[in-house]
């Protein structure tokens, strides 16, 4: 097997064995295989299309590239999250509190931002003391005692995928249905929950902003799941405008505690609880009317707000210091009278980029205040 | 301008601009754009094409991208001549003198042979003392002087084809009409003849192994060299079976002189005269019948062989050690009587490699005996 046949094959729309998927998979994550040969593969990809057996082996070889977590102490009650990232997109720290105070196990790893799109591991960071970065025996023992750890980085998932995604950053191959779903589904495969809820945006402030390729995603990535035995349900959300009203870290997570307290922003109380309910629908398997009250409850309670008290002390982080800074936010106030029809989800990112809400490049620093 | 930008245009089948070419020709070749990106452009080059438009801009800023030849000094005969490469094909070493001996400016410069083709480069050099490598001032002094000059590597030409080469060798990306016509004829440009032939091979002995794609190459070389004010002719010419009956450097030297003898094998001689008969047409405008009379006279009346000791004595070659070994030479007898119905050009190539005639990796010897 070498891999300029295993190119030429995939130009002459040929579908790859299982062999061949594993091989220049295997070879590109321990570098055999140059970047420019790899390059010259996802450009073919990326125009002549994987099957879905492909996509699946493609999933496969990527999620077994690094450490699988065993997640299955937690006895079918592991659940999992992912987003295709949106502006003001802080569903995570909303719904794993909700989710953990009604019995679910929340494993729950987070990216950075990078970009307009902001990381959940940056808004946590935001909270003075919370460490995200855990050992995984720690973040294993929390999950265990508390229902909930929201952290960063546990464990070498999925090599493959995240050398591979650098790649196609810089190559302009991004947007493959079968390589957005294999990325997305490898690491969650490689992260072990029992059952997985995906949140597809779709719009201008989104990464997909055609609904009908959204779509196409989320029912790819629904099949990568059944493949594999995990529980797996995609909800389709719009990007065109913010989700809630605060962007940037710190305000997030205020946000996100209106939300847990009863008086979130309508839209971003919505989702979360469409959201959680479908997670609680799959692993509980009651109906989802019921899952619906079980998390409003959940709310009203205000369990899932002390669920999330116990999160952040669990990880170090100072809860009261989220709130130390309030004083400084100033409301900038129109001189004219109307309504706002339109908010471009795009340029509120990149205006918050401006201000240092996220990252340019990898290595910048963050504002969190 | 940024190279992503260009990979996505030309991965969503949109035209680009000749200043996006030159764009990303020129910064290839001086390294500003890596191999991972230039291959993923070339693989979405292979799958979507590339208009004539593109095609003329690619082959011009690839010309442009080294040293170009002014052959105007030898006022419109200055011809010139590709094979695609086959299997015994050494029609460079037949035509050149013959096309000297009536007047025309041969200014030659060939490649050595790299994998199952040989190259008319080695060939010469099996000649005892014969100095391929000569100065760009001698080898223009030397056209001038006796009408032609066989040599490698004169000036850097087409450094952007060759780097561009090199990474399409090992990225699956070769086999594309408009990079494979814009490769070649960005060379023959830069090399400034007249009047170009262009013997476009065709069957199991040669790159392309279909008439028609063969066809369409030509017919792009053609609408290039146009472009460029040059007079361009193509020969499609069948490698099914091996050009000539000798194969190996010396021994096709020994063909070259047969024929230009006046003796040589039937289909050799005629694909010769054929090639010879165009460009002269090209370059003299006259009749083709009658440039076959004069290229037919050329070597009946002793003018085409007593140029080519006139060319391997002027660049140092010892024109009688080429029959030196020939006692070497054995015959090896079928035991069986019949006719040779077909012969598999490949297999002969792939036969000579082994026996050291041509070059496995770049640096191989060869052995000339």
């Amino acid at each position: 097997m070498d891999i300029i046949s295993i190119i030429e094959k995939k130009k002459n729309k040929e579908e790859l064995t299982k062999e061949e998927i594993e091989y220049f998979v295997d070879n590109y994550t321990n570098d055999s295989i140059p970047d420019y040969q790899m390059s010259s593969l996802l450009m073919a990809i990326v125009l002549n299309g994987m099957s879905e057996e492909e996509t699946f082996n493609l999933t496969e070889a990527m999620m077994n590239s690094g450490d699988v977590l065993d997640l299955s102490i937690f006895n079918g009650l592991a659940v999992d999250k992912h987003s295709t990232g949106g502006i003001g997109d802080k569903t995570t720290i909303i719904i794993g509190p909700i989710l953990a105070s009604l019995g679910c196990k929340v494993a729950k790893i987070s990216g950075r931002g990078l970009g307009i799109t902001g990381g959940t591991a940056d808004k946590l960071e935001s909270i003075k003391g919370y460490n995200i970065s855990i050992t995984k025996d720690q973040f294993l023992k929390q999950v265990e005692d508390i229902g909930i750890s929201l952290s960063y980085n546990i464990g070498n998932l999925a090599p493959a995928d995240k050398k591979i995604y650098a790649l196609r950053d810089v190559t302009g191959t991004v947007d493959s249905i079968p390589l957005i779903a294999s990325s997305i589904m490898s690491k969650k495969l490689a992260l072990g929950a029992d059952a997985i809820i995906l949140d597809v945006k779709v719009g201008k402030g989104a990464f997909m902003k055609d609904i009908e390729e959204a779509r196409k995603l989320a029912n790819l990535m629904i099949k990568i799941g059944k493949r594999f035995n995990r529980k797996v349900k995609a909800i389709l959300t719009n990007m065109d405008i913010p989700l809630g009203y605060n962007i940037g870290n710190k305000i997030e997570v205020m946000e996100c505690i209106n939300v847990l307290e009863g008086n979130g922003e309508t839209n971003l109380t919505a989702l979360s609880v469409a959201l959680a309910s479908n997670l609680l629908n799959m692993v509980k398997e009651i109906p989802l009317e019921e899952c619906e009250k079980e998390v409003i409850n959940s709310i009203n309670s205000g369990k899932a707000i002390e669920k999330f008290k116990e999160l952040v002390s669990a990880q170090g982080g100072d809860y009261e210091s989220i709130f130390e800074n309030k004083n400084k936010l100033f409301t900038i106030k129109s001189t004219k009278s109307g309504y706002i029809n339109d908010i471009n989800s795009e340029l509120v990112g990149l205006a918050s980029l401006k201000i240092k809400v996220g990252r340019e490049t990898k290595d910048d620093p963050i504002d969190y205040d």
